[in-house]
Order: C-alpha cells, then sequence, then structure tokens
C-alpha cells in the first residue's frame, strides 16, 4: 500500500462526512415558512458548523500526520482506518447533538465522540513515532502533547454536561478556536520542512 | 498543505454537493402515477436544476481562483474551508425552495446562500491577491468586481422577494446564463496564461 | 481547465451516483422480515442493477470519449456539466421505476432519462469532433452513430411502454447487454491506439 | 483504459460506500434521550462497526489485487464493475441486520451479500491471472485459497442462522479478526515486491 493512495482514500472519506452533515439538518415545508417556524432549526445548523469545522480541523491534521510518514505498514493501514472509523461516525452523534441541544446525554456522547477521533489520532501517531523507519526523523512528540490537551477539553465538556450542558458546548467550541489561530503544531511543522 | 492536495479534497466536496442535490427531490410512488402527480414536482426539479448550474459555476471558478494561486498558507487553507461549508450549505436552501417556490422567505434564504458563497470567495480571493507571495505575479482585481456584479443580483433578488418571489427567482436564473456566456473573467485567465 | 481536472471531478460524480442507486431502496424492518416481505424488493433491486449498470457504461463510455480529447475549453466544459446534470438526474427516475414496474409513465421516464444521458454525450462529442484542434486527428465519427443506435433502442421502449411495459423493459436492458459484448466502438479504439 | 484510472473510481465508491454505512442508523431524538433510549441502537451500531471492517477490507484486498495488475483490458474492466456492485449493495443488507440480528433470514442475507463480494473479487483474480499477460509473472494462486477460506465461513454462518443468529454472527466478525493479524496473503505480497 503506497501512501499517496492512503491519502486519497482518507481525502475521499473526510471529503464525504463534511457534505453528509447537512443531509442531518431536517428540512420544514417550504409552503408556510415563516422566521418563527426557523428557530428550531438553530440548535441543528449550528452543530452542523461545529462538526464541519471539526472534521476540517480533522482533515488539516491527518494531513500533517501523513506529511511525516514515509512508508505504510500493515498496522499503520488498520490504525488508519480506525481513524477513519471515529470519522465516519461523527454524522451520528452530530444529528443526536442537533435536537438534544439540552440533554446531558446527546451532549456528553458528542464529546465522547470527539475524544474517541482525537485517541484513534494519538495511537496512529504513537506508533508511527515508534516505529523510526515509517516517518522521517526530526519529528518530535510535541504533536502527541497537543491531541492530550484537546481531549482534556472535551473531556472537561463531558464531565460538565450533567451540570450545565451549555457550558459543555462552549468548551467543545473552544477547541476549534484555538485550533484556527496560530499554535505550536504549526511552527512544529515549519521547523521540521527546510 | 500542497495546493493540489487542496484541490482533490475541493473537487471532492464539490462532486458530492452536486450529486447530493437530486436527493432533496422527494420520489412519488411509481405505481400510481400520472401525468397529474408530476406536476408538484416542477419547482422541486427546476430548483435541482438551477443549484445544479450555480455549483457548477462555483467549482469553475474555485478552479480559476486556485489556478493563480502559487502557494497555500494556513488562513487561505481556512478560508477555503469556509468557501466550502457555504457550498456544503447550499442543499439545504435548495430543499427549502422546492417546496416554497411562492414562499418569499424561502426564495430570500435561497438568495442569501448564494451571496454568503460568493462573498466568502471574495473573502479568499482578497486574501491571496493582498499576498503576493501566495499567487502569481499578472493576476488584477479584475475577478473581484466580477463576484460584486453577481451578488448585487443576487441581493436585488433578495430585496424584491417579499415584492414577486417570480422576479427574483428569475434574478437569480439570469446570473448563471450571464455566466456561461463568455465574460471578462475568461479574457483575463486567458490573457494571464501565456 | 485541464483535462485531468475535469476527468477526476466527472469520475467523483460518476462514483456517487453508482453508489447512492442502493439508497433508493426502501429497507423493510429485518425484525419480522419473511420470503413473503422480500417479493415488493424485487423490482426495486432489479432496478437497482440496472441503472448500476447503465451508469457503470455511461462512465466508460465517457472515458472512451475524453481519451480522444487533447484540450478542453469553455464549451466543452459546460457540455461535460451537461453529460454529468444528466447522470445525475438517473437515481430520480430509476426510484420511480423501482416502484412503477408496471406504470407506462414511469417506464417511460426511465427511458427518456437513459436517451438524455446519450443524447448529451453526443453533444460533448459532436462539438468535440467538430473542433479538430481538441481533439486527436485519427477520431471518425463511427461512435456517434453508435449513441444514435442504442437511443433508438431506448425510443421504441419509450413508445411501446403504453402498450406493454415489461417489452420496454426488455428493450432498456438489451443495450447493456450489447455493450458488454464486444462492439465496433472498441475496434475504433483498439486502432485509434498504436 | 488505464490501470490508474480504475483503481481512482474504485477508491472512490469504497470511500463513498464506507462513508454512507453511518445513515443506515436511524437517529432517535436528542430531547428525550436516556440510556435506555440508546439501547435499541447497539444492533445497528455493532452492524455499522461490522459492515465498516468488512469495506475496508475489501478495500485493502481490491488494491492487494490490482497491485500486480499491469494492463486492463474489456473483460476484466466489467468484472471489477461486478465487484464493486455487490460492495454497493452491502449498505442493505447491512440495514437489514441492523434491525433483524434475531431474524435467520436477515443473517443469512448479510453472509450471502459478504459471499458474493468475495465469489466476484475471486472471478476478476481468476480471470486475470488466467491471462497473463494481464498480471505480473510471479504470483500464485494462493490469494484464490485464501478467498475460498473466507466463503466457507460465512457459508457456515449462512447454514447455521436457521438454528442459532448469534453463532453465524460471531462467525462473520471472526473473518475480519483474521485478516487484522498477519496472515498468507501478506507474506505473498512481501516475497513478489523485492
Amino acid at each position: 500500500m503506497k501512501k499517496t493512495r492512503l491519502e486519497a482514500f482518507s481525502d475521499g472519506v473526510f471529503a464525504i462526512v463534511i457534505t453528509l452533515l447537512i443531509l442531518n439538518v431536517r428540512v420544514p415545508d417550504g409552503r408556510n415558512l415563516t422566521l418563527q417556524s426557523l428557530r428550531p432549526l438553530v440548535p441543528p445548523l449550528a452543530t452542523f458548523v461545529l462538526s464541519f469545522i471539526m472534521v476540517g480541523i480533522y482533515w488539516i491534521a491527518h494531513h500533517h500526520m501523513l506529511h511525516f510518514i514515509t512508508q505504510v505498514n500493515r498496522r499503520l493501514l488498520w490504525l488508519n482506518l480506525l481513524v477513519l472509523l471515529c470519522v465516519v461516525f461523527i454524522p451520528f452523534p452530530t444529528s443526536l447533538l442537533g435536537t438534544g441541544f439540552n440533554n446531558p446525554l446527546a451532549v456528553r456522547l458528542y464529546g465522547l465522540s470527539l475524544i474517541a477521533t482525537k485517541v484513534s489520532g494519538l495511537f496512529f501517531w504513537l506508533y508511527a513515532t515508534a516505529h523510526r523507519e515509517l516517518i522521517v526523523p526530526t519529528v518530535t512528540k510535541e504533536f502527541a502533547r497537543h491531541s492530550g490537551h484537546d481531549s482534556l477539553m472535551y473531556g472537561l465538556g463531558v464531565a460538565l454536561a450533567g451540570w450545565n450542558t451549555k457550558t459543555s458546548l462552549v468548551l467543545y467550541a473552544a477547541v476549534p478556536l484555538f485550533f484556527i489561530l496560530p499554535n505550536p503544531l504549526l511552527l512544529l511543522i515549519n521547523s521540521c520542512n527546510p
């Protein structure tokens, strides 16, 4: 299995997941549409935007990781499929959260799904960095630490969902904001690419 | 992030969105199908064709823009995801318009969605042209002006929807017709490619 | 617009359409599933297989055409989008036919959709062959004649649907069989590729 | 038809099928979500994971086969479309099994669908190995034997579904486990690639 083929397949999966998210938002009948009837659509649409950004981040992170990979073996292939399994699953908790903005269980499941995706990416990365023949030699463990920070934020959101769901949602949304701003991962990549 | 990867991912998203549009048209039961029962399908099918052409145009415009880009940085990557967010959203107002051809709010939301996509493309382009290291040196601001014209047409459609929805729909449909015919953007591209 | 990009986008659309066809088959509840309850699924599943083969053929034919194209201009780009519009539409008449095997109108709409796709491909091909700068010089008009034959078969099916829908369906299914067997188009291609 | 194009199209189909599987799991209303209301989701989610792994395996096996192919002729192209037809069909029995975990017919149909995919892959491989101009000369028939073993396991599952559906499901799930662990196919590939 060549790395380019793995990338192309993963890119396809990411592109489909990011596009399917909108199908989760149930479209009301357009005939009697009023501003009033649009109000219940705010939570599903907000969840759509949040998950879109999340999948976008995972796609970028996936590329950053593969950028340093030089070779793909059987185990890494299956760890990549584990990452994709988590990504493909995201529309499900997204859809649950769309109707369950105030339901602690729906909020928790969404957070747990984000953590699972992060952790699967971490497994992928730890395996790759532990097998130096699969990866460029200049890579440090910085990325793993970064992934841990994100998971902590999501974990805090999951823990607080029983107390106040809005706090949890703010915590979830804070991570993408942190990611869109410049961060240590980017510096790492810049320093590795002459 | 290499430019080719960004292109492949964006192409994937455009291809999926353009194909999903037909899923918005609810299929009647084939057993008792009559010409009469096909009549309510005319608005959703017309909307499908309109949105297909719109997404086709955005895909072509996206390629034209990326054609001049020489390098992708973090900000441009996120501006591209903003464009894709708008494109991925299009099936939703398309579906609303399919049942709400005579509903001013549905017509307005469709027009606003088109404007959002145009404006996100404009942001992408203005950022790229403001950072000359990302773009070939011969590019002018012509494209931005063109994008502004389209948005104006859509804006007029949005404004007139409360008065007469059919006028708005004609204005929306006029833009693709204008695009399919030869236009200044094409001339610009021809003059930049020796 | 480079030819490879047009191919990749078209391939994406074909791959998505061919995969979405199965979504048209409504899945019964698995709890009380009996052989009896599977019987009404035979027409939708047969239609799924038929449309799968049709889209497969269009994909192969599309590649054969693009194989001879050397350059893509604006008009050819839009004619290609017209072909894709017809291909993307196919799930709709497929779904209608799935429930309306005995309904002449559903059978006719399916046949008309096939003809529209063939004719759009013909437009694409006639335009390309009329502009010799877009195409390799050894190409003959053989392909167009072949496309005409298929459309005639479908047209016969459409005409006879009011008399007997089963005859029409046999005529539709005969075309793929004819295609899967070796045919003049293949000979043409072999003779053009040294 | 070049081999790379066939690979890209097939990759697209695999990526879409693997992503569509989650759409089969009906999302409950998030407003009144309780742990109790999540219980009926366990079978569809387990089926989703099982089918995800199956499609992942077929994707990897498809690549292994294409790795040895040097040329694609018309027949091989159609045999590849037959494989893709079986793969595209998988969401249907997956959805049936999701609600029909205890229904022998649903369990059988799932197993038969897996066998059909294996057998179509076998046809592809037997045709390729029988035409030595299509394939690298060092390939042995090992892969075919491996495919036969899997089909036997699935066949046993199909046969036992009338007696105990859980035994069948364990047999189905055992095959991926066997695949994820190192196996003869991998050794074959390693020995062919210097």
